[in-house]
Formats: structure tokens, sequence, C-alpha cells
């Protein structure tokens, strides 16, 4: 039986993952794939800690060259992270001729365009499929199985930690800092989540499935992001009053010439299959033109969810390799002449609906003022709902437009903000009502 | 750019939703695959109904002879559906060395094994994605993406028709007959319904993803089989009042030495994500090691999502082709020496929980002779409910037991049918509280 030898380049918790499984599954794997998958080495700076896995023959080595110069390695797998020695590590790989299995999507978000053209010049295989939704087949679902669709939408919850925060102030009615603690005393969250409940890390996944979907390059800077922060119980509450859950979403969206593409707070009706999708887990709504509606349902991240998606890209490759052939399936999806320069549509040009929550001043004629403002920008209000009254002379005041231009609705809140009506920034939350309105 | 020539056998709805996507996706695929999918012939006895597709210089013939012959064609797509021709065609043409793509799953059910072994026989690949689950990858996803995974169970909703029947009876509280009515008016149900409402068709699907799942052969003979005719709005209004859905899902779980298949009605909670698979919608629910649980959700059926997943399979053989490879992936995802004799655990010996609901005599002493009769087949009661009460002197009594083994549940129910206690058979429906308990 063939031997495909392997190397990673960093220990740490999904490296070690990988690991396990290659040990773990080896008679598995050799059932399925008729080749031995040999783990030859792991890099790291740290060669002492005892991540409790048995290497038997497997060689633990501090120089990640001796991985990346070594003639027998056919597959590295990248599992360092960041985007300074991750990049110079893949990108020497490649060169040298070696196929390269990545989880890190920052680094293929802000440089993968390069990456991926340096695996073509070198005629081998840059492989992601853990890079975005954890365990999901994502990435093998929009290259393959989707091959004779065109995508229309994709709308996906790409980020365990910010899931888990919205379901247990959902849940709970906790605030955004108590949720924030909670998720970071699970192991959820990093002690600084930025990254996460920020919107980047969905961003990062967004520019790499946008790619893959729709046949452009990957485009991280022009995607709109939003995080978390602001989403208090306050909106969770009148959001599932009108039917509505809120989650951070990243969309994806062709028209004519041009994608949408943004990461933000979203409203979608209970009807909604990803409404349901709770706690730290991910999924993936997929509209096409043939399939119609589907969606992919997983863990997200974690170690062994993730070190699973790795090791199905190291088995795609390992059966090209005993199969005689490689780079059978485009790393982008499509050959790399059909790659079209499809821009992403500017933020202020996007035509949505609108959750605005105001604190108003509980004066006679303060509705009145917000209205006609939100009126001569062109904007028109489906429904106005006002709950409570707080102490302070102030009161909550939600308004739900008809869709209007993003434009319009930036304008007319800065309009409001000047007037004496309104106390503090509004609250904007876009909303989701079907993948195609 | 290579051409790899396709010829289909039979041109009814899915063989014309192919030849549709095969002629207007033809610039999509070539970008994707670096291929013409040339659809040089189509055979059907009816060579004269307009199907609506231009077929430009596509043959359309009446004998699949001169497909199966005509030495220029590299893949046969067959969608005739039945046993009998499609079988006979299928196989003459694997001895023709042509890769054959199917979505027969009743083929695939009852002589999958002679099937693939011909194929293996004449090194050629047996293709099926679109057999189970409409366009939902997961025919790829055991094959490759949990390629490193055991799995340990898994629960599905494979049939379109029930699936829109009992949503119907649940949202409206229609009885079965009118659902089945609905469901037939509306082009879900065939005008015999037996094959989708009797549990048969989900059968098909279940033997094909086991063999998949854990590396065995087709078996359909030993899977337990009930459909849906004896589902109620009662029923359906009791699980409610527990957080609890029935839906008709196939179960293939793996044990030490065996697998449990069957397929019935089954209670969920509301937790569980296929509760909220509604209308005519499919999905499938995975709990791996590797992955933990994961799902796919999309149409299980119709002209285009059937369409999509034989293209992704046309599409793969055309990449092996290209790439100067074929049989890339075991068939049936596991080398043909790996795979083992796992047997299908007998139904009498499964162990789970039960809900039984039955029309007893509204006497003194009733509930204590069938508790009585269960608690001496050793199974012991959750809780009991009853609700109203019948003008006829009968009243609804549900049981909830904790779990308890098949053979003791049938025993203890004929026993208590054969007192005076109850009227007509009980209402028999398994729970399944998570995939492991």
């Amino acid at each position: 039986m063939e031997n495909i030898n392997i190397g990673i380049l960093g220990y740490g918790v999904v490296g070690a993952g990988v690991a396990k499984l290659l040990k773990q599954k080896q008679q598995l794997l050799e059932s399925r794939i008729g080749a031995v998958l040999n783990l030859k080495a792991i890099a790291d700076i740290d060669t002492t800690t005892d991540r409790g896995i048995d290497l038997g023959t497997t060689a633990l080595v501090s120089d990640a060259n001796l991985i990346i110069d070594d003639p027998k390695i056919n597959i590295i797998v990248e599992t360092i992270g960041g985007e300074t020695i991750a990049r110079q590590f893949i990108l020497r790989s490649l060169e040298n001729k070696k196929h390269v299995v990545t989880a890190n999507k920052a680094l293929l978000a802000a440089f993968g365009n390069d990456l991926v053209t340096t695996a073509r010049k070198n005629q081998v295989d840059l492989a992601f499929e853990a890079s975005c939704g954890g365990c999901m087949p994502i990435i093998k679902c929009l290259r393959e199985s989707l091959v004779a669709n065109d995508i229309r939408s994709m709308s996906a919850i790409l980020n365990g930690t910010c899931n888990y925060i919205l379901t247990k102030i959902s849940k709970d009615g906790s605030n955004f800092e108590d949720a924030l603690k909670d998720a970071q005393k699970l192991g959820y969250a990093e002690a600084d989540p930025s990254l996460d409940i920020d919107g980047f890390d969905t961003a990062h996944k967004l520019a790499i499935l946008n790619a893959l979907a729709h046949g452009m390059e990957i485009n991280l800077k022009d995607i709109h992001v939003e995080g978390i922060r602001n989403i208090t119980p306050v909106d969770i509450e009148f959001a599932r009053s009108f039917g509505y859950t809120i989650k951070l979403l990243a969309i994806g969206k062709i028209h004519e010439d041009h994608v949408e593409a943004r990461v933000h707070p979203t409203m979608i009706p209970d009807s909604n299959p990803l409404s349901h999708v709770d706690t730290s887990m991910n999924a993936i709504a997929i509209d096409a033109d043939a399939t119609g509606q589907t969606m992919l349902y997983g863990h997200g991240a974690g170690m062994m969810p993730t070190a699973s998606a790795v090791l199905s890209d190291i088995a795609d490759i390992a059966r090209n390799i005993i199969s005689g052939t490689k780079r059978r399936v485009p790393i982008l999806g499509y050959a790399e002449d059909n790659i079209k320069p499809i821009q992403i549509l500017p933020m202020e040009e996007l035509y949505t609906r609108y959750y605005l929550r105001f604190e108003a001043q509980d004066h006679p004629g303060v509705l009145a003022k917000i209205s006609g403002v939100l009126g001569e920008n062109s904007i028109s209000i489906k429904s106005v709902h006002q709950k409570g009254r707080k102490s302070n002379g102030k009161v909550p005041v939600v308004m739900i437009t008809h869709i209007a231009k993003e434009a319009w609705v930036q304008k007319a809140l800065k309009q409001i903000l000047k007037t004496d009506s309104v106390v503090g920034r509004p609250i904007v939350i876009r909303i989701e009502e079907t993948d195609r309105e």
C-alpha cells in the first residue's frame, strides 16, 4: 500500500486534533483511501508540552524547515494561524511543490489570492475545507456538489462565539457583557474577543465563500462588517414580538453585475431555518437556482470538528496522489481564466428593510418629527411600536421600514440625531425577510 | 477542451431536468470542470412529446442500445426508474465500460451489491448522489467529507410526501386521508402513494446510506419498515403537549457488532433540529465521532434538485476522465475487501422509549390492568396522560415508557388486547430522545 507522508506545522489545538485523527483512525483511513497516511513529522516551537497523543515514530521538531524542505513529505498541514509566519511557511511549502492544507481563514481572506497563484504556478493543491464552517463540508459543496448551479445567495452563521452570546441573551435575557463573560468562561471566546464579536472572523469566511460561490477573487476589504456589541435584550425582545430572531449573518448575494457582501446583526423570521440554529452551532443556507434552498449545519469550530475537515482535505489530496493526478478541482472552484472581476456593492447602495430603535424624548410631537425626517428621505414606515415608559422621561420607539436604501437611512438618522427628539445613537438592525425579496 | 460524451436513458422528469442543466449550464460547467459536457443522445420510448428543452444537436432515439453500445459515450445516466429494464441497461452499460450515474434508489436498494460488483469488475464508476436526499450532498459527505469519522448514528427525513402529510396534519389538524389528497393535488404524492407513505422509499434510501456510513453491504430486507397511515391529529396533539414532533425517520445506528436500521414514525423533541424540517423538505442528521452532530437540509425530490445531484456525479466522473483517472473513491466509500459483514439488529431486540395510546374502556380498574400487564413485562411507565372523555364510553389513555425492549412491548400489547380493557389496536410510536441515550 502506498505511503503518503504528511507534516504538520503548529502543534496547537487544531494541529493536535489532526495528529490525533491521523493516529487513531489509521486503519479506517487506509480502508477508505487505499493508502497509508503517515504522519512523518510535526513542527512547533514548543516540543516539550505533552498533548496526550501517542506520536509513535512521528518526529516532533522545533524547526519547521525540516518539514518544509523534506523531499519525502507530500502534504503539509498548516495549523499555526496568523498572517505572518504561517504565510511564509505556506508559500515556501508550495514553492517546494508540496500540497498544502490550511484552516487559516484570516490568512486566506487577506492573502488568499497570492497563495492560490503560487499554488497554481507550482502545480500543487491548496485546500482549506476547515477554514469556513468547521466540520461542515461547505467548500466541497460549493466546488463540487453545486457545480451545475448558479448560487443566488448565501446567508450563514459562521461564528460560534457570536451565536452563543446571542442565544444566551435571547434565552436568559442576559446583557451582552455577561453573555460574553459566560462565553469566555466556557472557552467559546478568546480573552481578546474582538475578532469574533466585531464580525471580522465572519467576514474572513464570507470573503472565501463568496469567491467559491460566485467565481470571483477573494475580496475582504470591501465587505461591510458590524459586530454584535450593541445588541441588547430589548432588541431581542422586540424582535421576538415580531416573530424574528437576531443572528450575526454573513450575507452574499449575486446581482446582475455585482455581489452584496455584508456581515451584521440581522433579523430573520422564525420560518428561516437559520433562526433555529442556537448556542455555538454554525449553519449556512444556500439558495441556488437548481437546488433551491439548502442548508448545512454543524460545529463551526473546536478541536475535532476542525480536524475532521482538515482530514477530508488530506484524503482528497491523498486520493489524487494514488490516482496519479493532482489539482483535480480548481482551487477556487473555477478555472483560472474564468474568475470574474465581480465588484462588491458599496454598503450605501444596499436596499433592504430596517428595524430602527430610538430612545425618544417623551414629548408630544416627537413621533411626528422622527417619521417626518424618515419620510423626507423616502423611507416609508411599515409599523411603529412603543412599549413601556421609562422613568427618566425617555421611551423606546421602534420602527420597521419598508425596503429602503442604506444611504437614505444613514442620512435620515444623522438628521434625527441633530433634533432634540432622541437620546443616543439609534439601534439599526437590518431585516432579511427571505433570501429573495 | 476535451469532450465528455453523455447519454441519458429515460426522458421523464429527472431525465429532462438533467438534459436542461447540461444545455443551460454548458458554459458554467466548462468553466468549472475544464471539459465540454456534451449530451450526445437521449433514449426514450416516447420520442415525440415536447419536453420544452432545446436539444440542439443531441439525438433523441427510441432504442437505448444506440447509447449503451455507442463507443464514443463515456457516461450513461439512467433515469428510467424501476427495477427491470433499468437494471438490464445499467448492467450492459457497465459491461461496455461506461461509467453510470443513476438516481434509482429502489434498484440500488434491491440489486445495488450486484451493480457495484459489476462496476468493480469492469473498472468503471457507478455514482448515485441523487438516489438519497435529492440535492443534498449526502453521498459525497459520507464518502469524502466524513472520511476520518466513525458514524455513530444517522437519523433522517428522506421522503417529502410523508413529511408534507405529517406537517399538514400537524399545522391544520387535517386527518391522514385529507392530507394525502392534498399532497396528491399538489403533485407531492403519486396516485398509488404506497411506496412513499408506507415507508418503503425511505427504507430504500436508508439501505444505501447505511452501507456508506458503516462500511457494510446494501441490506434492504432486514430493515424494519412502518409508514404513516395510522398517524392521527390526536397523536400529534399529544406529542406537541410533551414538546415532541412526529416525523417519519430513517434511523441507522452502529453498535459493537450490529446496526439498528429502522423506518417508522418517531417522536423527537423540539430541541432536535429535524423537528423544524417541515413541508416537503428533507434533512439528514449525522452524529459522527469527530464532527459531533451535523445536518444537511434541502429538497429531497423534484426535477431540478434531483438533476443538480446527477450533475454533481457527472462532474466528478468528468473530472476523473480529464485527470486521467477513474474510480478515485470506492463506490461504497470503503475498499472492497474492507466491507464488513455487519448484521442489522432484529427489531424485537431494539431498546427504546415508547408512546402508547390505548382506547380504554372508561371503567374503574382499567388503568391498573394495563399498567399491570406492562409491569409484568418489565416495562416501566414514565407518565400516564388522559385527556377528554368520549361520549361512547371510551377514553384515550397515553403512556410514555422508560427504555424498554421491543419484544416486551409487543408481547404486552398482545396481552392487553386480549383483556376487555381496550378497544382496537393501540397506537405505538417510538421516541428518540437524543441520538445517544
